[in-house]
């Protein structure tokens, strides 16, 4: 019902009458009222007007369940789990998602204690950030979970471009970059048999209203309010973050990745450079030549032949 | 020590002097006393004699540590988790692996009261059966853990034929067969980024002391005791199993399937048969032509095309 109310006051970008609302949403102008007062109580900033009838004039920069919930507009993000703080929002859904819970289940934090990327990597996340993980039940082997990791960072830096106007671009295998800086990451998790995926949880960190960062990573770190000039609101980047993460999921989850690669490709800036891609198992240089219908990188290495890599950490070779 | 004192005494088949555990242990002959009393207190029947010395008369058919660790020969089985009956050992792997155990953790129940087999079917445990899993931690990316896994019921089947001389056949991907009928099985979970597993924790079950099943799977089910006619010393028989495990690991880690190919299509009596194979995706028919150097099904089709599966379930057609 909320959600309805709000998303009928942000269609309006102006005032809407209690009349309006009132038969658009089906129910009493006195019912209208009090959902504008619970939304209120949560944050919102309301006008109300006993002629004009009301505005939304502020979406609260806050995570949790009474500000976010009203902007979601399909399936994913329900159920919704907010804390204030978590060691890892990743760990605490691969806790929830072995005890049962649905597709789509978020868990959000304000902060990270102990925020993890991939390896096992510390991954910075003050308060003011975007941290969250997504649970999906995807019926598929392990070996896929790769592509669908492609997809997924895929969905966030779209997500990003619609609400920020920014384009940000994608590093090889799932980094979101803005300017060549890290402003965002995928830390994919899965818990399977050995052809048969259990579940899977995507964990997404997006750098969003902070603008310092430990020494180590401030050379290759930014946020969007480091790039915008000025803070964004989480909710609603929220909201079309996991719009684009569920249309693409739905979409993986139907042909695979082959209608991402093209849109993926256009993200990195990559192909047709000679780079240095590093694996557990050693190091190859090579020209970065592809990427095929399974997400691997195809690379050409000096001797002739091709290779294919579905990990690593790639880095362009200067000269 | 103890493994070491047992050991000799399994070697020796009949007596062995104190003197000589003495001098071969390099402990006290007083020592050597003490360490018989606490394995006779442990079960084993031992019998001492002031002239000839020590005799192993019987090891006693329980799966305790006290049992089974001066069984062990290898690191497999370090550190030995024993309970008398547990829901699921994969499930309880599953909680110490997250928590850092280490490669080569054994969980061991008489019974499980929840046992499961692939795709969450209940797997019958009752007491006199051998259930246990092991924690590993390869370094490799999730899709290969399919090969593992067969190269992990290879070894159960090469474990069961050390002991017993029963030759047991695999039902592709791992089911453990005597006389067509399945005596065991593997359960292989992981849990993995999208690119590295975490960890795999492979639940082993295999039917030992007990010969009455179920009316749903009795047609299909069999134990070692219903094959061979008599009880067989589950100590001996984890302990054969582990070795097998263990060395399979040590060179699958190496070298991958390739080494094993030969061996597993030696156990499956399938290749040139006209088959069923139902995947979550549908049913094929086709030709069984071979296993190819990831464990994968070759499967020939009517229309003369061959296709690769990595899981499924496979069943002869007859005529």
């Amino acid at each position: 019902m909320r959600e309805r109310l709000i998303r009928a006051l942000m269609e309006a970008q102006g005032f809407v009458s209690g009349a309006r609302m009132s038969a658009d949403v089906g129910i009493s102008r006195g019912a209208v009222w009090k959902h504008i007062q619970a939304l209120r109580q949560g944050g919102f900033a309301i006008d109300a007007s006993p002629r004009k009838g009301y505005r939304l004039l502020e979406i609260p920069d806050a995570l949790n369940a009474a500000v976010v919930t009203p902007l979601l507009a399909g399936g994913f993000g329900k159920p919704y789990h907010y804390r204030r703080s978590l060691k890892s929002t990743n760990d605490t859904a691969k806790t929830l998602a072995h005890a049962g819970a649905p597709e789509g289940t978020v868990v959000v934090a304000e902060e990270q204690t102990g925020g993890r990327g991939r390896r096992g990597r510390f991954w910075y996340s003050p308060p003011g950030g975007l941290w969250f993980s997504l649970i999906l039940h995807p019926k598929i082997p392990p070996a896929e979970v790769n592509s669908l990791s492609l997809v997924l960072s895929l969905a966030v830096a779209e997500g990003l471009e619609r609400l920020t106007g920014a384009r940000p671009s994608l590093k090889w295998p799932n980094d979101v970059l803005l300017r060549g800086r890290k402003v965002g990451g995928i830390l994919t998790e899965i818990s399977s048999e050995a052809d048969q995926v259990h579940f899977v949880v995507a964990g997404i960190g997006v750098n969003v209203n902070f603008t310092s960062f430990p020494p180590d990573i401030e050379p290759t770190a930014t946020s969007l309010q480091a790039q915008t000039g000025g803070a964004v609101c989480r909710p609603r980047l929220f909201s079309a973050v996991l719009v684009s993460l569920e249309d693409n999921y739905r979409l993986w989850c139907e042909k695979g990745f082959p209608p991402f690669r093209k849109a993926y490709k256009e993200r990195i800036d990559l192909l047709g450079k000679r780079v240095s891609a590093a694996n557990p198992t050693g190091t190859l240089n090579g020209l970065a030549w592809d990427i095929d219908g399974d997400g691997r990188l195809v690379l050409r290495l000096p001797n002739g032949e091709e290779t294919r890599l579905s990990t690593g950490e790639v880095t362009v070779r200067e000269g």
